[in-house]
C-alpha cells in the first residue's frame, strides 16, 4: 500500500502543472472542483506523478482509457516532449476522443474488452512504457494529492465523497486523509448501476460484475472495477458507499451547472448526487468532459 | 482615488468569506473564474468589504443592481445578521432575481431608470445605509483584491483583460496591478453596444449614452456608466480597451462551457471573448448567474 509520504513527495513532482483548485461551499457541504484541471479531470495528477517518476520513457508511453486517463497522459506526454499512443474503447464520448487527438496523442479505437491486450501488444512492439488508470502506486500518489489539499483547506472535515471505478482515486485520497485526520470518514460514492465496489464491501471481498452491465451507466468514467492494488486500499480504508441512481446522477449535473457555475460530466457528479444524500462534507468533482448535447439535456430537464 | 493599502485592507477583511479563486490555463492565457465565488460573480468582495466597514449598519442595508451587485450585498447583510432591501430593475433575469430573494433579501422591482430614486427613497425611510454598486471607495477596493491574487499567482504577467460597466471592477484591479507591477497592461473589455468608455477613452472624457441603447447587450451585467470616481480612475490606470460584439460574447460563453468547464453569463464571457483577440493574458470571468435556457441556447449553437 502506498504511504502519506508518497503522496506528497507526489504533491512536490506534480504542483507545477496542475491547479491548486479551491473549495468551493455549496449547500451544506463543498465541491473539490477537479474538472478545473487543465484537461478537465483530476487524473492528470496520477499520470504526470506516473511518468515524471518513470525510468525508460524515451520509447513513449502506452495509455489504455475510457478518456479522462487518455487525456492525462496525453497531456503530460507533451509536457516531456515523448510520444503517446493511447487505446480507447469505442464506446468512448467523441469530445474525449477529440481531445486526446488534440494533445498530440496517437489514439486507437478497439472494442472494449480488447483494450488492455492491444495496449500490451504496443508496448511489446514498441518497448513503450505503460501507464495504467489506476492500478499503479504512482498513479495512486498522485490521485491522494487532492486529500492533502482538501485537509490543508479544511483540517479535520467531517467526509470526504469520492467517485469509485478503478479505485486509484479514492484509494489515495483515502490514504492521506486517514493518515492526517483520522477521523474523517471517506465515502465512495458509485452508479447504482455500476457498484460492484459497494457489494464487495459487503461482501467483504471482491466482487466482479459483467463488463457490459457495469457499461450500462452515463457515468462513463466510472465503468471500471478495482484491482486487487486498489481493493487492498479500499477494503481498510473506506468508511462506506452510497450509490446512486442515474436520474440523481443527471440531478446533480443539473444542480452543478445552475448553482455552482461548473460544467460536470456524468461521472463528476456522482459524488455530489451522493453528497446530498449525506447531507456534508466535501465532494470531489472529478471531471467536466461532457458533450454539449447531454449537457443541454440535462439542463432542459431539471 | 483608492490606493494599494486600501486593496490589501479589503484583502484582510474579505478573506474569510470569498472563495481564493485558481488561475486557469486557457488557451495562450489564463482565467480568473469569479463566477466560482459563492454568489456566482466577483460582486461579493466589494459589497464584504463595504458592509464589514459600515459604522451604522443596524437599519439595514439598501442596494439597487441589475443582479449581481443584489446577491452580494444580500449574502453580505446575512452574514452579518442585518436586513437587505434590493431595488432591481424590471428587465433584470429571472435566476438572479429568485438567488437574491432565496438569499433573504426584500425584493423590489422597478423600471430601469426609477432604480436609484426608489433605492433613496428607502434608505429615508428606513435609516438604512446605501451601498452602491459600484460607486464608492469601498467597493472598489473590495474588487481590486482580485488584482492582488492574479500577481500573486502570475507576477508580472504581460496583460489582465477586465469587463467594465461601472468601472467598479477595473478601478480596483487596476489600482492593483499598476502599483504592484507597472508594465503589466490592464484592458478594458466592453460589449460593442455598450462602449461608452471606450468611446470616453478616444475623447479624452466621460462620454454618456443613453441607457436604452447601452440595454441592447445581452451582458446585462454591462449595462452601466462610470461614475466620475470610477472615470478617475480608468482615465487614469486602464491602458486599451477592446470592445466584442454579442456574437464573440456568446462563442466566449460555449468556449467557456466546452474548454474550460465554466458556467459563464454572458457578462462574465465579455473579457474572454477579449482576451482571444489579444492573444494572451488572464481574463477575469467575472460572474456564472445565466439563465439555463440561453446556456442551451449558445450551447446548441457551437
Amino acid at each position: 500500500m502506498i504511504s502519506l509520504d508518497d503522496v506528497r513527495k507526489a504533491a512536490a513532482v506534480i504542483a507545477p502543472h496542475v491547479v491548486r483548485t479551491p473549495l468551493l461551499p455549496f449547500g451544506s457541504g463543498w465541491l473539490k472542483p477537479e474538472s478545473l484541471q487543465p484537461i478537465g479531470a483530476f487524473k492528470l495528477r496520477g499520470a504526470l506523478n506516473a511518468l515524471a517518476r518513470l525510468e525508460n520513457r524515451s520509447r513513449g508511453v502506452v495509455a489504455y482509457s475510457s478518456g479522462n486517463h487518455a487525456q492525462a497522459v496525453a497531456f503530460a506526454a507533451r509536457l516531456h516532449g515523448v510520444p503517446a499512443a493511447i487505446v480507447m474503447p469505442s464506446n468512448t464520448p467523441a469530445v474525449k476522443i477529440e481531445a486526446t487527438k488534440a494533445l498530440g496523442a496517437e489514439v486507437f479505437i478497439v472494442g472494449i474488452t480488447e483494450r488492455v491486450e492491444r495496449a500490451q501488444v504496443l508496448v511489446a512492439e514498441r518497448g513503450s512504457a505503460l501507464i495504467p488508470p489506476f492500478d499503479h502506486p504512482d498513479v495512486i500518489a498522485g490521485q491522494g494529492t487532492i486529500g492533502l489539499e482538501i485537509l490543508e483547506d479544511l483540517p479535520g472535515v467531517e467526509a470526504v465523497v469520492v467517485p469509485m471505478s478503478g479505485g486509484g482515486l479514492i484509494s489515495g485520497v483515502a490514504t492521506a486523509v486517514k493518515a492526517l485526520s483520522p477521523g474523517t470518514r471517506v465515502i465512495g460514492a458509485e452508479p447504482a448501476l455500476a457498484a460492484d465496489i459497494a457489494a464487495s464491501l459487503r461482501a467483504g471481498s471482491l466482487v466482479r460484475w459483467d463488463p457490459l452491465q457495469r457499461a450500462q451507466t452515463a457515468a462513463d468514467a466510472l465503468r471500471d472495477e478495482p484491482s486487487e492494488l486498489t481493493w487492498s486500499h479500499i477494503s481498510k480504508l473506506v468508511d462506506d458507499v452510497i450509490t446512486v441512481s442515474e436520474d440523481e446522477i443527471f440531478a446533480a449535473m443539473s444542480d452543478l451547472a445552475r448553482r455552482a457555475r461548473l460544467v460536470a460530466e456524468p461521472s463528476g457528479a456522482v459524488a455530489v448526487a451522493a453528497q446530498s444524500k449525506l447531507g456534508g462534507g466535501v465532494a470531489i468533482v472529478s471531471g467536466g468532459n461532457v458533450d454539449p448535447e447531454l449537457l443541454r439535456e440535462v439542463l432542459a430537464n431539471g
